[in-house]
């Protein structure tokens, strides 16, 4: 008796993950059906990437799972027909992809590199940055994504602090959490990186008040989501300078419409929500190691906590 | 009796290291009167970062040791009256800078940033780079500088190999060394980092034949010493497109000259020698702990091999 597994994604995912899942469920010794046209009740587990959020599933009646190709979970919880057990994607290329984002975006930030990258005129005109030590990094979200680039912004030598829900220990990472932490952190963000999933309690969290809080002149590089900005209090921010820069990979409305403001803003910079991708190679182990766990009767790994929204 | 120490250095730099300076020698016991103007022959010490270099030295007929601010040593080398033991600067602060530079600029060719930044048509293009582990990176030099980077580079996850004079071992590098090491390193270097010294062995050594060993659209950066490259060379390689972009901090003329083509070369990016600089608060301790030990008749650290030529 094979497996049958299903998958709600683009048949380009359908074709890329088809070969590693397959390969890596042999290995488990599970024989498994994967295809985009199962009969809905027929199903054991659903690999969930949809190319609409509004994809209704109540027909699949016997799945044990759907598990995730995708990091953020906004869509599932919002999904009302998403009732089984739901599993994010956590996969190690994905955080190595992230943290390499960060760290290169930081740097810039910090080496002051776009004067000379976009400039060559002649003037040789030293502009020396002060040492990683003295610049002080904030993190929000100390998840799988945020902590792993904190622990590499201070294993590079910034001065760094985060900030979670609940209370954190990271080495090297001055940890914060909840409502009277995030001011403190804030406050002393020279560069901040929001990394946050998007939820009720996070909607709007980089608001007016908050980007007050906020040295003159600090940096925001947001790879988290767009919704965790208000965007036109960040115009306003940049507009006055307070914020002397914002780096975004994330966007309310993706692909950013080419009318919106944060494109022509000479002090935004846009890259086109590439922070980091899921790669099928290791993605694939992940979820072919669920499903290994749903046929052991073993508990799922990354189940989402559909009360906090993430 | 205290010890005569002579700044031959511009008057800026004696004020930024006077005070750091007498603070450390007074710690290790050692009462030095520090200025620009001792008598030659009276000087016990000199600290050295001339700005001419054709200082002539041959008046201190009794200073034990001359101390520079500098780590590049070519114009110390070709000064026939420093005849007295010479040591460079070797300081936690300037390595730390030159390993920020340079993950900064890896990172950002590595990512692909240049688009992002300079671009802001609306157009919503992704570009997903590679893992660092699929990037190939080479640091030639793996002296104070090269190994602190190269060791660096890989903490980030990059597939570094390295090259020097004689074998060496550095966990996470591929550690090549003499001629025949270096042609394999070029080979494989979709990154290549310069971080030798100036000297007759190492001048011009990226001519054409080199750079037509790097695998087509390779980017190199040089933060070592301009006279490693042959200018002609590169521009030649940059035209062809065999090299895709060429970070450059250290050039045969410097200041650059307004009119010379690296200026405006769409694929070159100068920056105005920055990549690293000696911080007066730690490079003091350096000079002072090399003062200690000439009075107490210790080995002084990081003297210069003038054979070897640095
Ligand atoms: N741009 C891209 O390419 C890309 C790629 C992947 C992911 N992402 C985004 O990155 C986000 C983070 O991913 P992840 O894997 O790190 O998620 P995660 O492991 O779920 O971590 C989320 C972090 O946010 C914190 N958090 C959540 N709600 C909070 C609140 N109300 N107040 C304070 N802290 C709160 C959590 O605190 P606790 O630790 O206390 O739970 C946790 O530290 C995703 O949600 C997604 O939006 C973007
Ligand atoms: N742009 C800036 O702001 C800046 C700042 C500081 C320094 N620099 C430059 O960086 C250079 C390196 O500094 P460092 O402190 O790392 O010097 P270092 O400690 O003396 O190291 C030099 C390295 O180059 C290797 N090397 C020398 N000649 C060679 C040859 N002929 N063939 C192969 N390898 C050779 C040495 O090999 P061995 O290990 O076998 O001896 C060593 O690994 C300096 O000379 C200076 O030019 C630039």
């Amino acid at each position: 008796m094979s497996v049958k597994v299903q998958f709600v994604t683009r048949a380009d995912l359908f074709d890329a993950y088809r070969a590693p899942l397959g390969a890596a469920l042999a290995r488990a010794g599970i024989s498994a059906a994967l295809a985009m046209d199962h009969a809905p009740e027929e199903v054991d587990y659903i690999v969930y990437a949809p190319q609409s959020d509004h994809v209704d599933l109540s027909g699949y009646t016997r799945a044990r799972a759907a598990l995730g190709l995708w990091a953020g979970v906004e869509t599932i919880v919002a999904n009302p027909t998403l009732t089984m057990p739901y599993a994010r994607m956590v996969d190690a290329g994905l955080t190595q992809g992230m943290v390499e984002w960060v760290a290169g975006h930081v740097l810039r930030h910090h080496l002051g590199m776009d004067a000379d990258i976009c400039r060559s005129d002649g003037q040789w005109v030293k502009h020396l940055p002060p040492l990683a030590g003295e610049r002080r990094v904030g993190v929000l979200g100390l998840g799988e994504l945020g902590a792993a680039c904190a622990t590499a912004l201070a294993g590079l030598g910034f001065d760094v602090a985060g900030w979670s829900r609940r209370p954190k220990e990271i080495a090297g990472v001055a940890c914060h959490a909840g409502d009277a932490g995030l001011g403190a952190v804030l406050a002393r963000s020279d560069i901040l990186v929001l990394l946050l999933p998007h939820t009720p309690a996070t909607e709007n969290l980089l608001d007016a008040a908050r980007l007050a809080l906020m040295p003159h002149g600090a940096v925001v590089l947001n790879p988290g989501r767009g919704a965790l900005i208000d965007d036109a209090a960040l115009l306003a921010a940049l507009d006055t300078g307070r914020i002397g820069h914002a780096t975004l990979d994330t966007f309310r409305t993706e692909p950013l419409p080419p009318e919106h403001p944060f494109w022509a803003h000479p002090r935004v910079t846009v890259t086109p929500h590439i922070a980091s991708e899921t790669r099928p190679a290791t993605a694939a182990l992940v979820v072919a190691e669920n499903i290994r766990r749903g046929e052991a009767g073993e508990p799922l790994l990354h189940l989402v906590d559909r009360a906090a929204g993430y």
